[in-house]
């Protein structure tokens, strides 16, 4: 199978789409993909026949398929939309690239860095869209948040503490930071200034229950300003916290995903450290900032939706969309060396700019 | 200055008292020792005279003096309570101590664990209480946690996360991890079965503002049975949070002090891992409890009224308090051994027995 | 049309089911009756062709009509669901119910007291079932409120107050008495052992924004053991509270529909008043109790599940559903009593036993 | 004993001042004025010379009675403040009016209108600050919302609604709303401008115990421009709630007084309506605003020291402080319509103006 002359997605009909993966995910990109005005969903594939039946159940005018084949020899798919395992993402997403189609991942895009590198440069090769599906990048808060950084309101970041935590399903062939971290390691990326990403991590996992993999993860990521990045993943947690603060030096947010009336709160609040003597850095004034917090009136919208109106957008104006495969090339970066620190103790392992 | 043949508060009376350090913590110390049955509070001892008379103002019967002198030259003195900076705890308190008054220091004992164990081995060559102020160890939830961790009901502890974070004080002569985590890691000293204590510590720490201090910590400790300990103390932090989990095999705890209505909780939720076959650990069944969450009447009682009750029973008793000067010192050796980490880039530094 | 001899839904096949009205609330309807095992959703109807373009979008093998007589000739149809607004309730019901059709009926079941009662009598002379759709009934807590008050656990009850308030859309043709209180009144109906229902009812509301309805209502119904009801309903609220306390004499309950980490919690604290002399009720001896807070583990699923499952049951089981025409005319009555009360100045309006 | 020709609290000393009353609130009062630089505290009076011990034991300079005539004939005192049960408030109140000494008195003045009147006329004729302790009034919340209400941030009052609900002592002398609605009627008076104050009161209450009093009440308030006013107070509740919503035609402010780290709010949210033709109020267009909310940073501070501040203030300035006799007269009339309305099944009492 091989694309035509024509790169896919130029012409003016909907886009047609693949869901590949009917499992935990699939489903809501199946739903997004069907609900959506500009993409006609054309396939599910799933290698398990029941899943198939329950997510082809209420679908008029979908096909279903166990065989990534059937979707790859419909020459109407334009878009596959891969929500398998991540040890499948390599050999499923060369297939779907090298065959002209533009492909939505999900995180993380590969299990390592060498796999997510090949991944980009066969879409590059292929002239076609690799975009990751890091969700959580477009829900209102975070867009919010990227504005607010971006703009110059939050000033100079000062640290980052997010915390992922609840009991959650112990994965059998993936550890907690592999799970979990990748959406505040995706979230990062999309926030931050380029000049301002992470130099390096330190990371310690435990395995209490000794089921053979780490179920608690700390991540530790220093920044180039001297600024750092906290994060806390875990299984075994009680109650369920989605908290992440951002602090800069003319402002700090406070993101509560589970706060529904009020996700978002700035606070014009601070420490303000002033030089006092040209001789030493030591020499400082510290006066404290106690102002209002604002809780920005944000819209309610599923971030799938935003997701898929990226993808689509990216196609049509032949651009790479926010969240591209070099954006989930940088997080598998991290998860890989998150890794080695454990296997070495906590040591700081650098980070490629 | 030298004190008599009997050990002091032997006798039927109440017990005579002098608070040093009329700061911060000063007050607090003054209100409760006057207000105590057992103990009478006879002088206020403060190098900073308008402190002294702000203390002394509404006080019937209480001296004041900018001298230590004045305090152990009056032979009604039993008790020296010293909240005076950490690095003034070893004179002052090797002065007390060796005129066979007994000791309630403020925390952290000392600033390093060579001075501790001088403390300790002084009261203990003079026999008279060294007693250091835990306050939060007095606190009806932690006393609960405790009785919660001795009897058994909460298992084996699997991870301990403790959050103490908000907009404070930048200290001018301790970083932030000497200033919040004694509160954390004496907690954690206090609950914990002995033999359950944390072999190691790794610390990183962050100075975003550059002013001489670090004012972000992150520390973890392993335990014994492959649980893990992680406290996070912050002075950068727009909200305050005081939280901590403990989650054992049985039950998982949430104290969340901020609360008040709903302190402590406790939650018959978790993860057992049941061995399936005896060849490999990994062979493990994962199953998920969520059961109930109990939330204990607990009183409302002020801390230090405890610590007072505490010192006055050791005194009386001829015991260690509960909260000893061993347990300052272990405080201490962590604090040291944190810093050691930071310094050596997230070393895992090992703790004694 | 006139149905067979034969009750339909004796035979052991799904249920035809026609959804009437596909506005706010129909598509939950449709995607539930569509999910459901039991169920075939044939039709959906509306006058509104816009509406069903979109509600037939993803559906397989439904039809849609915007005329209930396609409806009512196909005799595939056994179950109408109607969510249509309250005006049109009494004929489209009585065209299905005399038809032989089970109906489930949107809340309020109509606008008046004589015009429940034709449908309840209609819907008897038929043989069929009449269920309101008192959603939140079938909520996890509200079924477990119910338990707790019918086995004894509570104790009798003292008082409940039901709050329902956020910014709501004000609606051009029914009050916020008659849009937001059903769902109160429902459950009221439903928790509540049938012998200590309100015994009357009195209300007042504002309208302060001049827009033609009441857009704040307050309701009190006193209970026959001297106990009280109160609830309250607005369109005005800043921000959004669900939340009902239940207080019985054994235990008292606190449901907080909007806080999902523990919707349900039961106190075991209270007043006691034990009668000190026969001679007078007066002298008694009030002392507190203040015991554990137990939050249960409710398991989480759509009441709407529920609501279809009960349906299919009564159906099936040829019984009255759990909120059948009787509660939803009780409801009725309460609400029409509340709008005399308003009328006449708060005056107390008694309710029918 | 009669006062001199000069009004007390001209001269430039420190007012002398006597608590009389150290039961429940004697001790704050007795705290604020020994800690205020203004004031002296030199009596406290007491019947029960237990409290007496109690209070007086850490205080140095003050003396202690159980007759108020040792405090009326010391010429030193130039204030009593009246912390003793309400049913002795007129009694001691006139005493010390007609003594020439200024009376802070604890809410209510009195417990008739006549009573309060009495009060207000005696201070008058004696040219002496009767001030009533409406101690919210000074705190940092309610003083915000009143600036907010005053200078027409908020707009007109569309309706405010208070709860103010705990599990409570009961009250041998005193039903629950003379008990706690007192806080919450002195704060409307407070902030409501005076021509938007309440123009009647229809309340309802429980005594779901048989206790003998009402342990719960509801209280409905119109006002002038159509808006209402809802009171709850109670006794019985599991769990404590300290919620005051005010919403306006411009802002809706949300006071929790239990959420420390966020007491007020202010959302940019509400409904407009906008009238579109001249002939009918009816034909209405309604549209929903949901803008930002400011959280504004309130001091932290005591609000008796603001009313011990106000106290002194009048006095020196010879003007009447906020919380005047008429405020306190004000809120008594409304009690007393309150107990009227619901000796009346709930009629609506009208409030003169």
């Amino acid at each position: 199978v091989k694309h035509g002359p024509e790169r896919r997605g130029t012409a003016e009909r909907p886009l047609g789409v693949a869901v590949v993966g009917a499992g935990y995910w699939g489903p809501n990109l199946i739903r997004n993909f069907a609900a959506h005005v500009e993409t006609t969903l054309l396939w599910v594939c799933d290698r398990d026949e029941s899943r198939l039946s329950a997510a082809s159940r209420a679908l008029a005018g979908t096909r279903t398929t166990t065989t990534i084949e059937d979707v790859l020899d419909d020459d109407a798919v334009d878009i596959v939309a891969i929500a398998t395992p991540a040890a499948t993402h390599l050999e499923l997403g060369l297939a779907c690239l090298a065959s002209g189609r533009h492909v939505l991942m999900e995180k993380p895009l590969a299990t390592s860095t060498a796999d997510a590198r090949r991944l980009v440069a066969v879409a590059e090769e292929n002239d076609v869209v690799l975009m990751c599906d890091h969700t959580y990048c477009y829900t209102p808060p975070v867009l919010r948040i990227r504005e607010l950084l971006l703009d110059g309101t939050v000033g100079d970041v000062q640290y980052v503490d997010s915390v992922r935590i609840n009991l959650g399903l112990v994965q059998p062939d993936i550890d907690v930071t592999w799970d979990l971290a990748p959406h505040d390691l995706s979230i990062l990326d999309f926030v931050l200034p380029p000049d301002q990403r992470p130099i390096a991590v330190s990371a310690s996992t435990a395995d209490p229950l000794g089921v053979g993999q780490a179920c608690i993860g700390f991540l530790t990521l220093p920044l180039p300003n001297g600024g750092i990045v906290h994060v806390h993943v875990n299984w075994l947690s009680p109650t369920k916290i989605r908290k992440t603060i951002v602090a800069g030096s003319k402002r700090m947010l406070v993101w509560d995903d589970l706060l529904p009336s009020q996700r978002l709160s700035m606070y014009d609040r601070g420490i303000d450290a002033t030089e006092l003597d040209p001789e030493g850095r030591k020499n400082l004034l510290v006066s404290y900032r106690t102002g209002d917090m604002v809780a920005p009136a944000l819209p309610e919208r599923e971030a799938l939706g935003g997701v898929v109106d990226e993808l689509v957008a990216a196609i049509r104006e032949h651009r790479q969309p926010l969240t591209d495969g070099q954006s989930g090339l940088r997080v598998v970066a991290a998860l890989e060396a998150a890794s080695r620190s454990v296997a070495e103790a906590g040591r700081l392992v650098p980070l490629e700019p």
